[in-house]
């Protein structure tokens, strides 16, 4: 084995070492020489991309289209929405001079005194004041609805506390904005897109999300209402994945974006946000990787199919090339990703471990006599199984199986919530629960003084009042105040 | 026609003023609130993203990898590489602080003294630095090379004169950074990259490109090489389209990257950088548009065929759609992108104008009569042509006029630029000509002071030395000194 793997913490040691080392021996990413910014390594990012590309294809299907707003923000801009500045103009990279000059004592560049902007200029930390700033030159009439715009783009938080992909002072993401000319509508589009998340967050993430409402206290700064979907890590902590908000008139009236509805009258624009960021990579990773190593899930993996051969001589080599190239074509025409590695500055157990590490699905090990007897090795990365499997037909053989993996990753995250979510009636029980890790539906009283006194005491947070609860009457956890249904409690990253 | 259009003013009366008011009317960008940068819109980010797309599928099918690099980089680092810091280090962005506070007279925010950053950061101009302080960590061995990095990214300058797409404080760009263990490899990888630009830029943007070297004073600032792609745009100025730089050791002397050789000795790594931004898109719409708004090439086009409905009543509008569905699916199945646009709330000649001012480049009618004769009105943007032909086969003629547009916009602005380059060998010769704009091939004396006199007196610079041009003896257009080939003066965007 390799001596990368070797040094990786095992997860009941220290679930949050494990977690920082899989990121960096797994080439996802590393720290960088800028405090709390990191560098995304490529096989990082080709899983990024690969989220990205089905993200983008599903808003498109939508009727949403890309654009691009600008990185900096006026500092007077944040202020126009009251609750908006108090959630993000207190942490932000500011900008306040357009030039260096060389120092006049020798010593490299300094600043220049003299390009000092009138306005200091903030980076982006999300870009609702921006971008409702435009809309008000785009929209006029009730034609012009809905605008359903979104863009990719880099933007900047100054955490104190970072870790990577989980929280970063940089991070990339997604941020959809849209107008509309009515309540309604506008709440709609914010489930419709908390939908589209939830759907890729299963489908190809194969990671199970619960979706619901945030508690006043957890809203966006500026929103009416937050959707989110809160996903459940193996250390049973919660991890919010994605939001959707339903921004109300807020922004609008803040800007001054109106518009002449169909009764001729002038009226403010309705308005939501979403977005989900390479955050997700930190819930990828969280939900199915193991001791070994990374586990992907076969849809957002770079490298589906590794093939390796194993020889001695190099017309042993030769005569499993012939073998391979073929299936290397037969898996392509499939869809299926491949890499056939032979290397030879690299032991095949080095290899081995190397491709567990980076969570490559489908492993398949060929030597002289599987060539004789027509089968090949097969493991697959999820349960590390093994099995000889005949030549003939592999890719339907390795089609099949993609697809079991697929789903068998989602059944065990979805096994591991259900294990791990308690109703709890108690606060005793309520404590002990919350200690232990894993989801608790307990009863509270709707007050955020409640809330926040049960965050003091536990550190657990209201990750939702989930969207599919039946309604049950009860008292509070902690006051015993009356409550008609559970939320959900739990420890978060 | 729409108010719009009518507006727009002709090339020839003001081609600057024409090229600013199209970009906007054909709702491709717009100033923003912050000095200098634009937002995108959606149809011009569509383009965009197709040009994205191609570009990024040629440089994977070269062996190269996506990956992400701090959008902050610390001054210090700016000052390694002693002629970069020169180039770059002037008009940037610069964060001196990371947090705002309630300003205590109860104005909004403003900035905490107490956050100030001990070293500054700059917001990126081009990440060779950070690049390079990060490669250190990742190469050891010759086994580690070559590596074969790109980002898409932003990047800002903060330039004082600003155009859309053209010159901007904040754009969008691609840059890549390769490390090689020779010299000859990353020089072959440097002209290897400039062919993947001078290919999409002739193919995709079917815009004729000249590849060439740069003069020392035009060199990127760290190059030992600059290679270009130069574009002539319709009033005969150049437009520099890509770059592709060799940068020998200089990054790697300045960062301290070395490699241990297959001789198992220590040596500095090679490298190249290179890029295409947001400025691609000026080049576009400069090369093919005309009086009526855009033209777009084909396979660039967001939408290639719109189909509108002529009619009165709403039973033609059914006749016409029963008809029109068919004609979409046999378009889409020939990978065409298609729009029928029958929304009621505006007339068809608003929608005429409307298209050729986006530059769609096949436009398709259809009214009662043409139903009944089984016949559709055809027009191509480029030469803006009607013809009647038979609905029968329509997809197959669309797929090959589509052929033909992409063909004919590359052919044209190729005779464009045959038409305007001129051999010329005296000095009286040489400012009429630059004058009246074109590409000048002329003698020069190889140095860097005739080359900024020119500059001086006539506001043409040395574009490129080109490629592919023949050894030929002759005498300097200024000094009289001898040269052994010609150069490419032009005045230049």
């Amino acid at each position: 084995m390799a001596i990368e793997l070797k040094d990786l913490t095992k997860r009941a040691t220290n679930y949050s070492q494990w977690y920082n080392e899989l990121v960096v021996k797994a080439d996802l990413a590393e720290q960088s020489a800028v405090r709390g910014c990191m560098v995304i390594k490529p096989y990082g990012y080709a899983i990024w991309e690969k989220m990205q590309r089905e993200l983008d294809d599903s808003f498109k299907l939508t009727g949403v289209q890309n654009a691009y707003f600008p990185l900096l923000i006026p500092k007077s801009f944040l202020c126009r929405e009251a609750e908006h500045v108090e959630g993000f103009a207190k942490e932000c990279a500011v900008v306040t001079h357009y030039r260096l000059k060389n120092d006049p004592d020798g010593n490299g560049v300094v600043v220049d005194p003299e390009a000092r902007l009138e306005e200091e200029l903030i980076i982006r930390p999300t870009s609702e004041t921006i971008i409702w700033n435009t809309y008000r030159n785009w929209i006029s009439s009730y034609r012009d609805l809905p605008l359903l715009v979104n863009q990719w783009a880099n933007v900047m938080r100054w955490e104190m506390r970072t870790r990577m992909f989980l929280r970063t002072a940089e991070f990339l993401w997604q941020e959809g904005h849209t107008a509309h000319a009515t309540s309604d509508e506008a709440q709609a589009k914010a489930i419709e897109m908390l939908n589209v998340y939830a759907d890729f967050a299963e489908q190809f993430m194969a990671m199970p999300v619960i979706k619901g409402v945030k508690t006043a206290n957890e809203r966006f700064a500026g929103a009416v209402e937050t959707y989110t979907i809160e996903a459940m890590m193996q250390d049973g902590k919660a991890l919010q994945s994605g939001t959707s908000h339903f921004l109300g008139q807020n922004f609008a009236k803040a800007f001054d974006v109106k518009f002449i509805n169909k009764e001729n009258q002038l009226e403010y624009v309705w308005a939501t946000s979403w977005g989900v960021s390479t955050r997700l990579m930190g819930a990828l990773i969280m939900t199915h990787s193991d001791d070994n190593g990374l586990v992907l899930p076969p849809r957002l993996a770079p490298i589906q199919v590794v093939i390796i051969p194993i020889y001695k001589k190099a017309d042993q080599l030769e005569t499993i090339d012939a073998v391979v190239h073929p299936i290397v074509l037969r898996l392509l025409s499939k869809g299926i990703s491949v890499k056939y590695d032979k290397a030879d500055n690299k032991r095949a157990g080095f290899k081995f471990a190397d491709y567990e590490l980076k969570g490559v699905p489908v492993r398949l090990v060929l030597g002289p006599r599987d060539i004789e007897n027509g089968t090949v090795e097969l493991m697959r990365r999820d349960t590390l199984e093994k099995e000889i499997v005949p030549l003939e037909g592999i890719e339907d053989h390795v089609k099949r199986l993609l697809d079991d993996i697929q789903q068998s990753l989602y059944d065990k995250a979805l096994r591991h919530r259900e294990e791990l979510t308690f109703k709890v009636d108690t606060w005793d029980d309520f404590v002990a629960r919350i200690e232990q890790g894993g989801f608790v539906l307990a009863h509270w009283d709707g007050t955020t003084e409640t809330e926040e006194k049960i965050k003091e005491l536990t550190k657990a947070t209201i990750r939702c009042i989930p969207m599919d609860s039946e309604p049950e009457a009860g008292h509070c956890i902690l006051t015993g105040a009356p409550s008609t249904r559970r939320v959900i409690f739990a420890r978060n990253y």
